[in-house]
């Protein structure tokens, strides 16, 4: 189902809660106001979805309005008046000499629009960590309104994120079809001799296309498909170069609907594999059963990553960084939610309806292996969000 | 050609020479020490080339260092040893329980690598209000280099990038050849029932996949292609609703080589245009032939925009945000490089050598239209990188 003018897939009512959620977040914190730089959060509050985060722009909760404010580019303002739930006085667009200019800035916009709704003083949550919110932006604020305190408020909304709706459930369930299809197809194209951005080609157009009855939306990272040596560098990118025989290629994709992200990897050896990689391949397999038996509503997030570490340990192997983290709606560059990671010193309390990518990648000094789930906690446990063989592919 | 480990198409000489040139910048700025944290300017000083922006990274210049620093995320350092004309030695990373903690930073370990080289004094530029250097960045900087000025130096290294090497040109060349294949395909792709998401899916594929000889990159910018009412909008993405019959859409889009782009805009209309897109579509052609007349080195930016202005204001038609901006390597969000703006109260003198996609877009209350031209300053006047005819394209 689809509502209102902007085609969104939430009813006014889960937006009605999402700022309902916020402000009780934000009264929690002291807060009188929050500026949102986070396209996903700004998305989450209103609706608005489009490639316009190269600017400064921003969603503006206050505890004393009812709907929050959209900031932005004179030229996005339509695409604001489309896309949100907002009414139109809520939609707020600055000229165009504030771009990318060196003596003018749009925070000090932002900081006149508070003035003028007298919401210029007390407390003003910034979200002091993410992309998009600049040292340069948190200065001007600071220096533009002196009668108020910013404060960091990183991850206030994201928090609110964590834990999806129905809804939010149902696109990411249609997300992991595209999902499927995309590993399979890729798998399916890899070879000897076959140039690495030609499978990078066939994952984009099958992840946009999506499955039969729904197409897909873009994914906030690129496929990711590190080779050879390169698997033991997780975040490399496509070359023109072939892949070669008896070589490992790590593949990490999601497929994505209408900003939900479901993502997965596998790692795929042309050849014949070295035994180390077989038997690693089988550990993280193990690693993964061990942990995904401990995920259940009230287990800590560190409790999972301690099952994986304890698992992998038995068979002399190391992971040092995080096994997992938040996933869901996002924007470039990252489908994670910047909220849960799975590590020993996280403090998450797992709940139902929290969406993980369980991502145990090991990155040796000159090779990798990667298998992942993505999940959903459950009532009582925890469900895949994908089907696929959790095993090192040979080809 | 391509050099050295990291497969990079640009020489040793032309990486000594841009960090000649950054420090000579440096020094006129009064700075002792540079954080870039902008990914291009990242690449552009090191060659370092993966998707790990979505994590605080950055590569420091020390004006008494012959090389950068690159400082990066653990599990990214085997990547920045794979594609950086760095030594071993200057490539700095941090432990991972630094990544989206709400307790430490990654720039505590910035600041103590400063320290340990006697680096923490002095005046240390930032880039402050680049993407990826947020506000709580700024803020562990100035708290954990007491002995140190923190100062804004956006857009330093940027405008180092803003003219092209003979190299990067080539690659700029390159690149447009699958501008040309992208758009074409798209044009011919598009129809009224098929689907956006569709014709999204062709741009991508054919984009990565690149022409004979070379494959593509990924755009900093994914396809842009809103339709219908949607076309007062510039920066909606695909959906899965079909074309529709009597609607114009734009599509924006951009091949790209080793990170080099060349973007390009055409409007495209499904039916019978009405008179004012047709009018339009040839006050725009016109528009951009007096702006390209004017182009040429010694030439202010501004003249550039002021004859753009001038003719479009004849027939009556009125744009009020800049007319093109400097492309080249780039990272998403963005395919501009964020120095030149063709627009009134720009400063820049042009240079053989600068790029500029010239993107005279008209975006109005229900409706818009746009034919862009990137472009290239030569010796003597101005060459477009693109060979695709001006005009509305009518199916």
């Amino acid at each position: 189902m689809q509502f209102g003018k902007n085609n969104t897939p939430f009813s006014p009512e889960e937006f009605a809660a999402r700022i309902a959620k916020t402000k009780q977040r934000m009264a929690r914190a002291g807060l009188d106001a929050l500026i949102c730089s986070d396209p996903a959060n700004m998305n989450y509050l209103t609706g608005y979805n489009g490639w316009s985060f190269y600017v400064h722009q921003a969603v503006i909760v206050l505890q004393d309005l009812d709907q929050p404010l959209w900031f932005g580019r004179g030229q996005d303002g339509n695409g604001a008046r489309l896309t949100t739930i907002l009414p139109d006085d809520n939609i707020l667009t600055y000229a165009d000499d504030f771009v990318q200019s060196t003596t003018r800035h749009p925070m000090q916009e932002v900081a006149r629009h508070l003035k003028e709704r007298g919401a210029d003083t007390g407390r003003i949550g910034v979200e002091a960590d993410s992309y998009y919110f600049t040292g340069r932006s948190q200065d001007i604020l600071r220096a533009e309104l002196p009668n108020a305190r910013i404060e960091n408020a990183d991850g206030l909304v994201n928090w609110v994120r964590a834990v999806k709706s129905p809804a939010e459930i149902g696109l990411m369930q249609q997300a992991a079809r595209i999902t499927e299809k995309i590993m399979a197809t890729a798998i399916d194209r890899m070879g000897v001799g076959v140039r690495q951005c030609d499978v990078a080609a066939e994952i984009q157009a099958v992840g946009t296309r999506g499955v039969d009855g729904y197409g897909g939306d873009y994914p906030a990272i690129v496929p990711l498909m590190p080779s050879g040596v390169g698997t033991s560098c997780p975040h490399l990118t496509w070359q023109d170069d072939p892949f070669e025989a008896q070589t490992g290629t790590t593949i990490e994709v999601a497929g994505v609907r209408h900003r939900y992200h479901v993502p997965l990897t596998r790692t795929v050896y042309l050849g014949t594999p070295p035994q180390k990689m077989i038997d690693a391949a089988k550990v993280v397999a193990e690693g993964i059963d061990a942990a995904l038996a401990v995920a259940r509503p009230g287990a800590g997030s560190r409790d999972v990553h301690a099952a994986w570490t304890r698992t992998i340990a038995r068979h002399g192997l190391v992971k040092d960084s995080r096994c997992g983290y938040s996933i869901g709606l996002n924007y470039p560059p990252d489908w994670g939610e910047r909220t849960i990671s799975l590590r020993a010193v996280d403090e998450t309390i797992l709940e139902p309806n929290m969406t993980i990518h369980f991502m145990p990648g090991i990155w040796l000094d000159d090779w990798g292996i990667a298998i992942s789930e993505p999940i959903r906690i459950t009532e009582d446990g925890v469900e895949t969000f994908c089907s696929f063989e959790r095993r090192l592919f040979v080809k």
